[in-house]
């Protein structure tokens, strides 16, 4: 099948074969997102040799051999979570099952991904899509419920002022989530094309200029720079919390003592739960459509990662 | 009144004078204690000229102009809250009255301490000392307080397992206080004198080379050192909780993407409330008496900030 290989921070389209393990499920891609993390590995942020991708909606049409009797699933249209878990290990048996020790990662780590033409996932890793959702809303999934995985990390309240930083695509997400709340949420914006997109999605924009000291309880950090960094922490309140939402690349230089003597909270987050996210795509209260920026066939697979590499760039869906 | 006086990073007996600001208390110390923070301003870790010295309990002996009529005040034996409000800025009008914006704080910033004869402070800063508690142990209140203040931003659950990191005067109050939840608690220890006044306390101990990764719920760092922080991270599990009750000199280098994947909470605390520490040590089970190293009279001041100075010293108390 056709692919989007990554090995030695080089990309390139190539030809593999799949193998079906008998405890998963064969998946046609239908479509699938390009993520800032497929680019940050792409630069070689972590190492990773295979095919790259993670956001995905498509189809089940084979079952492995051990779960041969689960035909409910097949012709199914699905999203799949990301962490596949051994089920066996210390963080497993806690319930920490995004943080399996020996976990692999779809297109991250240990797992081919989703740009490419066929899956493969546990049954225990897929949710049903409604017919109610199209693939366009559907491929959109994962990063929204990353999004709602703040939430589930952090009791943000009503009426605390929320700033988000990056009014990028995922930020654009998460202000999306988080102004559901009904908080008082503004996007923090740079250029122009983010002002507009900000203004077409109804979302309040400032700029970092604008930023009062102290002024927000919730800050979350989406731009994964020191730059975000640094103005999250001039943003927030004593005792604010401080949500960090994107990985740094290598360390950060960062005065621990200011976090304690303004006894902030910082809480990392990461991935998230799916079934709220289908639901908020099928109420339609988070409407990822203005952020897709190009939808290429997946032959022009590396003509969309040059796009999705360009700065500003919102998000390129591939085609199978 | 002869105290002990801190300008540029010199230390020195003085003989000052003292004014009695209209709505304050002055105060008679009748005891002091030289905290690790006494320390850190001397090598310079902040700028401060003045009295040194915010651990303390004393007797009211005099009331400023606008609360002479508060009388029932006079004779009585207090302990006193470091931070002083201004009441009026933003974070006040919050009720974040300890990240006041004008604060001051008890020979901290500001405002003269309390290793000398007297001090002074608002009435609302002070609370009572029972009579049932001694000097020797009203004078731990503010620690203690700010241990208390770990349950103030974090919940803490009995049935976490929780590592303490630093065993010296501090670390124990902390240790002591936080396993009155129950929970399965170790505290660091390196040196023999600290595996012997943890056993002297009946505290488990446990050296770094025994912790296995990722094997607590929750690890209050104390020893304001990047090993430290380094072993916390290397003890915490995922999504567990890193409280960071110390403050460290300069900028850490530190890789928040691992916060970001671990989905690490990261939670800063300093002063806390004096009420709760009061009725802990009214009900010894708060016990810091083996953690007096030596009480100098306020005259050799000198000598004792050359005792408490040297590493791995316990509490130097001070008595005018």
């Amino acid at each position: 099948m056709r692919s989007i290989w990554l090995e030695n921070n080089q990309l390139s389209l190539r030809e593999v074969s799949i193998d079906l393990p008998p405890d998963e499920a064969l998946i046609k891609v239908r479509m699938s997102g390009i993520c800032a993390t497929d680019v940050e590995l792409v630069k070689g942020y972590y190492p990773f040799a295979g095919i790259l991708g993670h956001e995905f909606v498509g189809e089940v049409i084979e079952l492995g051999d051990q779960i041969k009797d689960q035909t409910q699933w097949l012709g199914k249209r699905v999203v799949g979570e990301i962490n596949v878990r051994c089920g066996f290990c210390r963080n497993c048996r806690r319930g920490l099952v995004n943080h399996c020790e020996n976990r692999t990662v779809l297109g991250i780590a240990g797992r081919n991904g989703v740009h490419a033409e066929f899956t493969t996932l546990p049954l225990r890793n897929l949710v049903l899509v409604p017919d109610s959702i199209p693939d366009k809303l559907a491929v959109f999934t994962e990063p929204i419920a990353a999004a709602c995985e703040i939430f589930e990390k952090a009791h943000i309240k009503p009426s605390e002022r929320v700033l988000v930083i990056g009014a990028g695509k995922f930020g654009l997400l998460i202000a999306q989530v988080l102004r559901l709340l009904g908080s008082d949420l503004a996007v923090v914006a740079k250029h122009r094309s983010q002002f507009e997109i900000l203004e077409k999605l109804n979302l309040p924009a400032i700029s970092a200029e604008e930023i009062s000291k102290m002024d927000y309880d919730v800050v979350v950090e989406v731009t994964a720079s020191p730059a975000g960094f640094e103005l999250a922490r001039f943003a927030l309140r004593p005792e604010g919390k401080l949500i960090l939402k994107s990985t740094y690349k290598g360390n950060m230089e960062l005065n621990m003592s200011s976090v304690v003597v303004d006894e902030l909270h910082i809480i990392g987050t990461r991935c998230g739960p799916f079934p709220p996210a289908l639901r908020l795509l099928d109420m339609r209260v988070v409407n990822p459509l203005p952020l897709i920026e190009e939808v290429f066939p997946l032959k022009d697979g590396l003509e969309a990662f040059n796009k999705a590499i360009q700065p500003g760039t919102l998000k390129v869906l591939l085609k199978p």
